[in-house]
């Protein structure tokens, strides 16, 4: 006798990096950016239904793996995330994800996902959804320090979301400034490449740091920000790692997602525990007030939270309706009778 | 140009309830126990060795979710396991999981397996291994209080694992009783089926209460167990589900996993937080003593470890070489440039 076939329930929908590339492409990468902004920012404003853990982090001499649970009462959301620094020189991802959604009221897995394009994806979401309330009003020009990964989609979503139409390149390997330039040719953007930071960030509304070297870093120093920019902080993100000099902290004001995780991990790990901050979700929900006036310098000190995976995990759950982009995976056993998983078992022989 | 294929690294080997079934019968079931007894036992040896962790649980009325990771610095594991007591009500599990295993080295997963049909034989696996230490010498005949879906994994691993010859068995739903009843016809044990707890443990040297309510429930009476027996109680196993009366506790020799978690869910949470236990990896190395006389009454007051999920998933990892039981995930988002995760995009438009 052979298994019986599984129920509908059993078999959970995966998202494979192929198919979310070709999910991607099927909506259009912008408008993946834009809804994605939406989406998280919707999440933000019920910032409070939440369940919010800090990250379980197991670390090791090469990096950390993370595991990044979130559920609003419905849903249950995780993420699996690896950091390893010296991946790159191996040819492998630093960071690598994939994530889970589930029904909270059975348990039960209701989509599997690769999440490294993903987190690109939502990082970059987050990052303009910020902006849209931090930026100064009709800024057109971005600088892009560090051109690593992350860059294009950075500077793609500011273009979806808040219609930047320049984008200043800088990274200290020439490589990475050029395979951006020419990732972002026919982008509808305008690409300048620069050979420093200082150049980068002339005429500059919006400045993006995004580097990867896991130290105490000084990206941008005091004299390089002139008043009414926005920084939009990527790379420090984790303990050890930051990309300002403190400084500039002192004359910005400070948008954050998650303090707890923040004051560890971001560039305010270098202030006092209760350096002042703004949480984004409040601004979000117009609690609290985003860019105030033309000369503040704002800085968005971005980690990533696990509710921007919930976003996006539900972003693509919800897109994946009526399309192919997506593969049955058997991974729940339910047997017909629950307390007969032996006979399941037997009657597989 | 279309997408390049992933490297090999990036595809990840995923084991289904289907061919988790076919890998068993392709070993053998008893065998499966047996090797899993010692792969466990070999993990509990160095314990030490271990990042241990409390679980992460996100609750709900209905239930909890969990993560249970662990690593032994070369290789990492997770579990995600959720208990909605409720579910079966509808026909689905209680409880179901999936694992998986990733190279500590550069955060890139290795094995991504199903643990329903797993975590129901590592849960025997272990309690065989436990009752090899701490069962009467000779023991044959063993009561199986609780006949729901592990009723007959524990049979069979204590067959397997003790070479138990008569199991007994009780349910207050008798229906449960013929379901465990018909699955063990055939496999070598002799079967008695019990109308009452109390004739179910006549004679047993071994007594496994397994049952379900989350409550605390009192299987057991202290007036029910005699000298010399060993207590396999899985049942109890998170806060305000216990099934032994405190009485027999204190006559007992406790033995249990991780004290920190077993004092939370176990039989113990019964007990004051000091209430004097026994670690079984301590037992497995020989720095603590099991069985230390024919009238003690040993207890295993199981409520399931990370490790164990661990050893279960390296164990088919290590059985999968060579078998076919397996497909390959593309789930790591793998660019022959690490730093070029947007062009991988851009080309498979």
């Amino acid at each position: 006798m052979s298994a019986p076939l599984p129920s509908q329930k059993a078999l959970v929908p995966f998202v494979s990096v192929d198919n979310m590339m070709r999910l991607v492409h099927h909506i259009g990468l912008e408008t993946v950016l834009r809804e994605l902004a939406d989406m998280i920012e919707a999440d933000f404003r019920r910032w409070e239904c939440f369940d919010k853990t800090a990250r379980v982090a197991s670390h090791s001499r090469e990096g950390v793996i993370e595991l990044m649970p979130t559920s609003d009462g419905e849903i249950y959301g995780f993420k699996y995330v690896n950091g390893h620094p010296k991946n790159m020189a191996q040819g492998l991802q630093t960071v690598t994800a994939f994530g889970l959604l589930a029904e909270v009221s059975t348990g039960y897995p209701v989509l599997l996902a690769e999440m490294t394009m993903l987190t690109a994806l939502r990082t970059a979401a987050t990052s303009a959804m910020a902006a849209r309330h931090l930026a100064p009003m009709g800024a057109k020009t971005m600088a892009m320090i560090g051109n690593g990964a992350q860059a294009e989609f950075q500077a793609l979503a500011m273009k979806a979301v808040l219609g930047i139409e320049h984008v200043r390149l800088y990274d200290i390997d020439p490589n990475a400034t050029a395979k951006a330039a020419r990732n972002l040719s026919g982008s509808g953007l305008t690409v300048t490449s620069c050979t420093t930071a200082q150049t980068a960030i002339e005429g500059a509304e919006i400045i993006t740091t995004c580097t990867a070297d896991k130290q105490y870093a000084t990206i941008l120093t005091d004299n390089m920000v002139g008043s009414g920019v926005h920084i939009n902080a990527i790379g420090g993100d984790c303990p050890g790692k930051t990309e300002l000099h403190r400084d500039i902290l002192l004359r910005a004001d400070t948008f954050v997602e998650y303090p707890p995780q923040t004051r560890v991990e971001g560039e305010i790990q270098q202030m006092d525990p209760d350096y002042p901050v703004t949480e984004l979700w409040k601004v979000a929900t117009g609690e609290a007030q985003g860019r105030s006036s033309a000369d503040q310098i704002t800085l968005f000190d971005s980690v990533g939270f696990a509710i921007e995976d919930f976003s996006a995990l539900r972003y693509v759950r919800d897109r994946l309706n009526g399309t192919n982009f997506h593969q049955e995976l058997d991974i729940i056993a339910d047997p017909d009778d629950p307390r007969d998983l032996f006979g399941m078992l037997q009657r597989a022989r």
